[in-house]
């Protein structure tokens, strides 16, 4: 299904600036080096249209937001938007506190998004202003599960109707939509959920998946969503195998992007269109 | 000893909200999901009280501060108090700096603390603002030995005294104390000190071991140096047996606090009371 | 060759005061601590002064700059050359941006460097504010080869001769020179390059081994970059040999360092004097 999906982002080795929070910055980076994408990192006002003009993507995600790098994030944004570079969104904790919910809303007025990625939570929040934010973890009340599908799709759909982004929920059952079509993932372990940073490196992932495949980003997200998951579920099995913890896991997760080959991802997808 | 702590922990699932350095940030988030809890960063004036109002506790690190966190502490360390929230402090490197120093002081003026953890230079500057720091790591002239363990366990008792808060002195020789009593502990391995953020670790530990165990705040600090301890041994035989080094030390630390059981926490503490 | 260069970092634990990026400040603190050095971070302008005071050197990052520390990288810069501890420089991204390669020069303009390390288009744009540099990664134009050595060492020669520092070029092949010596090394693996911080770790690894060895500053930059190419090898071959990714890959760099010898490094090191 996803053809040449990864070839196409190691033959362009897209640069993708990144406008992210401090704690999983690390991560972020150490996986898109995995992908086969080169990061940077940079969120000084007067550098980052600059940094912008010479990269294939930007990766903001607001985790750790401060005034001055809100500043940096709509400057950033309005720069790629003008050079029609894909700008991808992960509105950690959007929900969580009113000023969250306020620069979520503030970047959506500001910038035109190629993808935006949450959890379920996190994109309710955005779709109506109004959802429960448990921190920056998903509301299990929230969660997509096999009885709601249909109800989430159709979120998805009409947020990226809206806003003209590609919208990504993730969490046990991923959905990616654009308003038209919409592919729902089983993929991943919920293990995932217990080391940080698998959403922000997911994020990630896509801005380099899309810079790779600017013409296909719906198929793009999706293959970036699948990646992961297939990612996590080899790196719990290695765990399980080895008798080892989640200090390791995170290791693996990011052992198993680096050796993940186009054969792994269409083998490993499971994916349904809806 | 530490009955259901553990369990309460895995249970609750406390959210705890994390003003902490850059350093070992990831580290924390990693041991605060390695144990059962959820942890949140968010450092911004305008958003720490929303952010804390939503956790179970709070904990501040002054590892790497500046001007704009500072006033986040203080903030947030006020909010937390007016919610009778948990507050927990790493006072790094106290001593190393007159504003550190400084810092320390307005905080405790400022904020009431369920517990301060540091290595004995950083209590000992808390104490009499006169100890000399190395940095951020204790001065030798200032370990707790076997000789000198009365003269610690006292002074524990009597900041304990002064500030309200527990004490918790970590180094060769752990020492945790309330006002009238205290536990000195014998867990652990020197080459836990090889490694950066395992002091910065713990302290997030003890607060989310606290928030899920809020009526036994002195048990509950207790049962987090002894996890870490224990956790350093497990790390540390692992790393001999495999020949591995310190890198792989960080993995294996984070994964035996994941595999953690009451049943390990209770055979492998090595505490007494005093 | 190297003597006790391993020994007298190990013997005499340089406090290295390091302002450096967010991104891979974790691993530069760890590959301190497996080196035999003691990290302190510290950016705040208010205390930079204080900590720099306390330490043996000072490492300046520049990865991801902004305002507010770009004034303490001066003021702590200002305060280390008073007090005559090395100053070692890695100017990360040094024309990727009108900002970093401004900075760059006014850094050089108010400190003196004892070292300064790169890859060749940052080391070729502070040389004549020219070069173009793709993101934070070498372009591969520029880099070193078997053909161009000769015109590389000369450059860092004459670089070293207008700025009194040693320069470091680092990519396949490596050069490291002052104004009248050069070594070309060529250790280490292209994996390298293929996860996030092994240059920031090389150049804080500098720190310590000049710290530990103030008299014999060249040979102490040459045995870092030895050092840091010889774990890559094993790191690389042990991912190999036990099928890892690059996730593994870093915590093997650091177990690596942690077990580096003085046999090791001697044995090892493929260098040429030039």
């Amino acid at each position: 299904m996803f053809q040449n999906i990864l070839q196409n982002v190691n033959k362009k080795v897209p640069l993708v600036h990144c406008i992210t929070n401090y704690v999983t910055v690390n991560d972020v980076a150490n996986i898109l080096l995995a992908c086969g994408a080169s990061p940077i990192m940079a969120d000084e006002e007067e550098e980052v249209e600059d940094i912008t003009s010479i990269c294939t993507s930007l990766y903001i995600n607001m985790g750790t937001l401060n005034e001055r790098t809100i500043q940096s994030m709509i400057k950033a944004g309005k720069k790629a938007n003008e050079l029609f570079h894909p700008v991808i969104f992960d509105p950690v904790g959007a929900g969580a506190s009113k000023l969250r919910t306020k620069v979520a809303t503030d970047l959506l007025h500001h910038i035109s998004f190629r993808v935006i990625r949450g959890n379920i939570s996190e994109i309710k929040n955005i779709y109506n202003d109004s959802g429960t934010t448990q921190g920056v973890d998903a509301d299990v009340n929230d969660e997509v599960t096999e009885d709601n599908i249909g109800e989430k799709v159709s979120l998805a759909k009409k947020l990226s109707q809206r806003t003209g982004a590609i919208i990504a929920i993730t969490g046990a059952i991923d959905v990616v939509a654009d308003s038209k079509s919409a592919y729902v993932i089983r993929n991943g372990n919920p293990i995932m959920s217990r080391i940080t940073g698998t959403g922000c490196m997911l994020t990630g992932m896509i801005a380099a998946y899309i810079g790779g495949n600017p013409n296909q980003a719906l198929l793009a997200t999706t293959a970036a969503v699948c990646s992961m998951g297939i990612a996590g579920e080899i790196a719990y099995q290695k765990i399980q195998e080895e008798g080892k913890g989640f200090g390791t896991l995170r290791s693996y997760m990011i052992d198993a992007i680096s050796q993940m080959t186009q054969e792994n991802l269409n083998g490993g997808a499971r994916i349904e269109s809806m």
